[in-house]
């Protein structure tokens, strides 16, 4: 039934010839069509032909098959062509969603200096299209079963691997994949959080975890960042006076300010979250941007209160989504219990698989060492060009591709997105970061989407427009 | 650095050299490997062939790559063939999570007739491999990105095609993708449950409601389903005494009794929901199976109180995975929030993608045609086979790939299932079904996965051995 060559054309004929008649309403709503037969003689075309065509105006809605009885032209006042897309909504409040609704939804072309992810023309574009051909050849099963609930064997086993590499030595009965790092994340707070429970998140923090935790009616508190990790000093005294259940937080990489956890600051982490029993949850999604690896917090604790998740939507795709969680084993057996409740499996077989053959085919590695030293270079020349207009990098990160930066004139940085946004630009203003809502006059600027000449025209004018 | 012919083999020689010295204790735990440009010389080969064998020994986790620095032998006592997968609890109780458990985590060889879904055989193999090539052309953004809010445009565009189908009119704001069938129905007990608030399901229904609900801390009370749909009667009662907040159901091939609700039924349960403020969830996910089209709530309720809910994994594939919402536009906006904060998107695009093009690739309607028929066959003569050992079908199904069949030896289902498994084959026991635990003696068969003579072998000697 594939078409190509002249037969494709013919169905595209059969196709139009359909089409007009509707248009022009020789064919009505609920009219029945030609029969197979009798169309194919009239057109001098092949039965099946005919039949492709039907096929695919069926699955365009323009005309219906009604089992055993033939095709009808669609009774619903719905021209599939008048489906346009719903427009992001551009009145609603600037609260966490709001930048993650406006760069999720904006139309490809419009610039994004606010998202969290990189433009398609820095991911692995060549191993990915390789591992999509070798997908199209696997065995049929992968293609159309559900996984096991672990999921994948061969991405699990690469991930054992690389968190060896961060000296986390973990089990197999450590470790489960999910649909993506957000829902790992989620998954962990089914499973530990109850409404009402306190949880601490740095400040800033990603702005995701503030609206998941609101998913969660989770009391939220927010300890002040530092360039080595939270304040430790605040930290401790939040563990004593909130009795927070779970802390959530980057140690490498930051999001947004890209600080680095030190040695130092782990260990007492740790020693304050053992006194009071606190659970960590430690996000390592920007992990592998560090040009040479920091300490981890599931490292030193081995993964006893720490849990460790990661995905691999940063670096090699957001479309093809899969995370993980590693674990002590006897949480892993009731994540996986409430992921099956929940998602009936974790994440896609097809995923896993695209992912692992990513990673193993060779060249993943060398593209990683290039795109850190592009961000390197990204980074010192877009820092240099925000300092000209004003904007000051509140420190400069080791790796990653976000600049979490002072608007020095003084502006509300919530005012410049709104304007910002007006000229078709998605920025990230600083309170959606911040629990005590203190980073009016900060932005993250991702360093990769700021290639367009337009940005810096909407920035400056932004700038400018907004109140002080 | 794609390997293939003779510096495909060059590539296994390097890596079998290397192997061979980690094996025979000449490179131990940490030891920097030979540089690239001397193995290279020694070898006789390219440095290029050196880097893709260290590159895929570093992806296998035998070696590692210092950033900068060489690659070394693993430390971690981990060699990855040593990693067997965590096999499944045989000692657990049988409770919903029981038959999930043991499908998804079985071998690939191990009969399923308790398991959920169809084998790969009876999938859409072909017009899958076909979408799988045409992706690996699509561009780039499509295979890096994270997808809009509300999941792929074109397969929205079939949906609310295939939804009018059904004679359910939704407009492109009152529908969303999502990750599965199983996360739709789970983002809306999120959006509407509070823990501790009453939810209606069928006696028998769905075990995997049971296990959701349990996840959310709701009430679960029980309506007994009869061939028609729900003991209406019941189900006003059911009303007005434990006034649940939702009832989950499915309208068409009920799971697991294969009873298809009327239109009385379903006109009069309409009438009592309004009366009582009910929320539906119309979970649609076999509706493609039926030979011809059967009463939905949502047709008649308009999308009002009934929330339809569905997926391609029982007819396309539970691999490629992606669910859907069609919902009053007002609640779909909340729901997209939702999904946003615990998934960060919905729809995997390249799994949309590839959904959209099996449906609208001609083909997807003759192979369901051809299914549907071929379901019809092996229905009629699985029932026949397990009349005659005393295995009686409750209803004979219009469509779809379950019975619910009674025991009429009166064999506990659970003892009989507990003896399959200890020889490899997973059945599905009533009781996992049942709100009430009255379906001791019932038990639900998936025809099409009782093609192996194994199964009936093993289904006879679990029955002799069964206690009564």
């Amino acid at each position: 039934m594939q078409s190509g060559g002249r037969s494709g054309t013919r169905t595209l004929d059969v196709m139009s010839a359909i089409r007009a008649k509707v248009a022009c309403r020789a064919l009505g709503a609920g009219d029945r069509l030609p029969s197979i037969r009798s169309l194919a003689a009239a057109m001098g075309v092949s039965p099946s032909t005919v039949v492709e065509a039907y096929d695919r105006l069926a699955a365009e809605g323009l005309i219906r098959a009604r089992r055993g009885s033939g095709f009808y032209v669609s009774p619903t006042i719905m021209p599939p062509l008048a489906l346009t897309e719903v427009e992001p909504r551009r009145d609603r409040e600037v609260d966490p969603f709001w930048v993650s609704r406006q760069s999720l939804d904006a139309d490809a072309a419009v610039p994004k200096p606010g998202c969290g992810w990189l433009p398609a023309s820095w991911m692995p574009e060549a191993g990915l299209r390789r591992a999509i051909r070798a997908l199209a050849r696997t065995e049929a099963d992968l293609l159309t079963d559900y996984g096991s609930t672990r999921g994948g064997l061969v991405l699990r086993r690469l991930l054992l691997a690389r968190l060896a590499e961060d000296a986390i030595a973990a089990s197999v009965d450590q470790l489960m994949l999910t649909g993506s790092g957000t829902q790992a994340t989620d998954l962990v707070c089914r499973f530990l959080l109850r409404p009402g429970d306190t949880v601490l998140v740095d400040d800033p923090c990603y702005f995701n975890f503030r609206a998941l935790l609101r998913a969660h009616q989770a009391r939220i508190v927010g300890v002040p960042t530092t360039p080595t990790g939270p304040d430790v000093a605040r930290f401790e005294q939040i563990l004593s006076t909130e009795r927070p259940r779970l802390y959530i937080t980057n140690s490498a990489l930051h999001n947004p300010t890209g600080a680095t956890l030190s040695l130092a600051t782990a260990h007492r982490l740790l020693t304050a979250a053992a006194a009071h029993d606190l659970i960590i949850i430690e996000d390592d999604i920007f992990g592998d941007l560090e040009p040479e690896r920091s300490p981890r917090l599931a490292a030193l604790d081995g993964l006893n209160r720490v849990i460790r998740i990661g995905s691999f939507s940063k670096t090699l795709s957001a479309s093809v989504r899969s995370g993980y969680i590693a674990a002590r084993a006897d949480w892993i057996e009731h994540l996986i219990d409430l992921q099956v409740a929940t998602s009936f499996g974790g994440s896609s077989p097809v995923a896993t698989e695209i992912i692992a053959k990513v990673l193993v085919g060779g060249g993943y590695r060398k593209h990683m060492e290039e795109l850190r030293q592009k961000l390197t270079r990204t980074r010192r020349d877009v820092a240099r060009k925000l300092q000209a207009i004003g904007i000051e990098p509140w420190l400069m990160p080791r790796g990653g591709f976000f600049l979490w930066c002072r608007l020095t004139g003084g502006q509300d940085a919530t005012q410049v997105a709104r304007a910002a946004l007006e000229d078709n630009v998605v920025l990230a203003p600083g309170n959606v970061f911040s629990v005590s809502q203190t980073a009016s006059h900060f932005m993250r600027f991702n360093v990769t989407q700021m290639n367009d000449p337009l940005v810096w025209d909407v920035l400056r004018r932004a700038l400018k427009a907004a109140p002080k």
